[in-house]
């Protein structure tokens, strides 16, 4: 790459190094976190975030049905909401449409947008629809949250336990398996469907707001921030590890055996093919916590159904994947998968 | 069209029919607004308006700066919010982008988009970059407004007069001389340039809001909501007439020699084609606002600068435009121009 910058394109750089040009004209204090918090409003923090999907790169509009596709990305939202400790208020809709999509492709967009949001009370408030070449979905969630009760990804601390509130790996199996309907075998049709399901209806884990805080106070308001950093593991649970730790600016040692897997991947994937699914297919939407070890545990306790301690804040540089057993070498996690969003 | 929907596409419907549809999974009470409103905040509405951007669709990447795309779109969000009589607390920015976009047209956009958002101290507060066929730009602004400053537009009263906040039409001729230059004939550089300046560079009327609030109030909150509705003449000062009157269930009489217009279209256009700019050239984004007669004229005597009544509210079905010398017949107004954006 030489100087010439007007002669730049997009796909030259790569995301991360795009949102680098463009966070030069963002206030500092915004960057880095899942979604936006402004402190002018009294009381509570408002917590903006914003997704935006587009056809044949996000999901396949021929393949699948608009109800996935709305319920999908209404969780995606809630789940950036919930990584920052917030309860939403509202979406709004932003939607490009070619002129040839049909309309009933459209109303089960919203049928399972709503579907989801219902669930948490959280209205459609408002959106935008214009012709577009390719369907073009832009969602803004926005919610409030206690701003000593804000979730960011910059507070972990050396010897804090890494905390995730669910399995690993389910949403994208689920999703080869509808790719690769012959990849089945051997499991049984209730465990293929579950898995499809983890894909299709992923839930945004708005549930473990009352009960984590629930462990660090009475239900009034904190005096000083709650000790917890975090972000969903949306992008895969190695990408939410590496990325705490680098805001943090600490490292990890992750417990290969201990993360958390759906039991229907026993007998039916090797333990390569499990651990690849749950580190980098991504889709989980769960969270990833890091705290101090006694209301660790007591959180995933509380949690049950898959929460587990994976693994520990350390001093170093990186992030370990360790195999207690020693029956594997130590890996180190990266960020490489999953930012060649413009190669 | 016959009865079967589910073959039905987008652009069989129209703009209108389509978001009559969708609104059906959106609650009612916030349908209808340029922008939504949410109360669960304390002592502030929170007032939330989104926006998508097509390529090729609203503006052409060969043909505009990222600069003026960038700033044209910030001004629209805000005068969203302005024409709710809210005031900006930041906006999201979701980039759909071809991976051939070059760069710096990226850069410019957000320059565009700050040089406009810094004169009310408004932050980019968060946002989405995502791989698209088509340079996709969706922004949702969001700003805060006291309860019963709301300026909704369903509360247009008979016996209300129309102000408009300035003139009506130079932004559409300024893209009119941007896309066929040889019209220009015979403006002078100067008259031409600041015609194209009103397309490029437009100004959301935020500053209209404290000058509103204080004809009625001291600067305290005001004890009744007051008896102001409106909203922004983004779609043509015609369109803003006809959906305030709708929305309201009222008529009005536009007096065709009261619409302010640029001093510029003197001698360069017949009185048809700078009224046709005027009532629907659109993206002027100044206010529309109704309110009692004696504020009105305070309002007008205060911001100068081609801000004008132009009608009365009246308890007819159509909206008017009449000619005070009589030497046109009445026209009524309608919403006919405009929305089409799917055919």
């Amino acid at each position: 790459m030489n100087g010439d910058l007007s002669s730049l394109q997009v796909q030259d750089l790569g995301e991360q190094k795009l949102l680098q040009i463009l966070q030069r004209f963002c206030p500092a204090e915004i960057i880095g976190d899942d979604a936006a918090v402004l402190s002018t409003l009294p009381e509570q923090s408002l917590v903006v975030t914003t997704d935006v999907l587009i056809d044949n790169v996000h999901f396949s509009e021929v393949t699948t049905s608009g109800k996935d596709v709305g319920w999908r990305s209404a969780a995606a939202n809630l789940s950036d909401l919930a990584a920052m400790g917030a309860y939403p208020l509202g979406i709004t809709v932003g939607l490009g449409l070619p002129g040839t999509l049909r309309v009933s492709w459209v109303e089960q967009l919203y049928e399972g947008m709503t579907a989801c949001l219902q669930q948490y009370k959280t209205p459609i408030v408002g959106g935008d629809v214009v012709r577009s070449p390719v369907i073009t979905i832009a969602i803004t969630a926005f919610g409030q949250a206690d701003p000593l009760r804000l979730i960011r990804r910059d507070k972990a601390k050396i010897g804090d336990v890494i905390v995730v509130t669910g399995v690993h790996g389910a949403a994208s199996a689920g999703l080869e398996l509808l790719l690769h309907p012959e990849s089945a075998f051997p499991l049984s049709n209730g465990d293929r469907d579950a898995l499809i399901k983890a894909h299709q209806r992923p839930q945004p884990r708005l549930d473990v707001l009352p009960i984590l805080f629930s462990i660090f106070n009475s239900p009034t308001a904190p005096l000083s921030p709650l000790p917890i950093s975090g972000m969903d593991s949306s992008d895969g649970l190695a990408d939410a590890v590496v990325q705490i730790c680098h805001a943090s600016g600490v490292g990890a040692v992750v417990e290969r055996t201990q993360i958390p897997l759906p039991t229907t991947f026993d007998g039916w994937l090797t333990n390569e093919q499990a651990l690849f699914y749950a580190l980098y297919g991504g889709e989980d939407f769960e969270l990833v916590l890091c705290l101090p070890k006694e209301p660790a545990h007591a959180l995933v306790q509380q949690l049950g159904k898959g929460a587990a301690v994976i693994g520990t804040v350390t001093d170093e540089s990186t992030v370990l994947l360790r195999d207690q057993k020693g029956e594997y070498p130590d890996q180190v996690l990266t960020l490489n998968r999953g930012f060649q969003h413009f190669s």
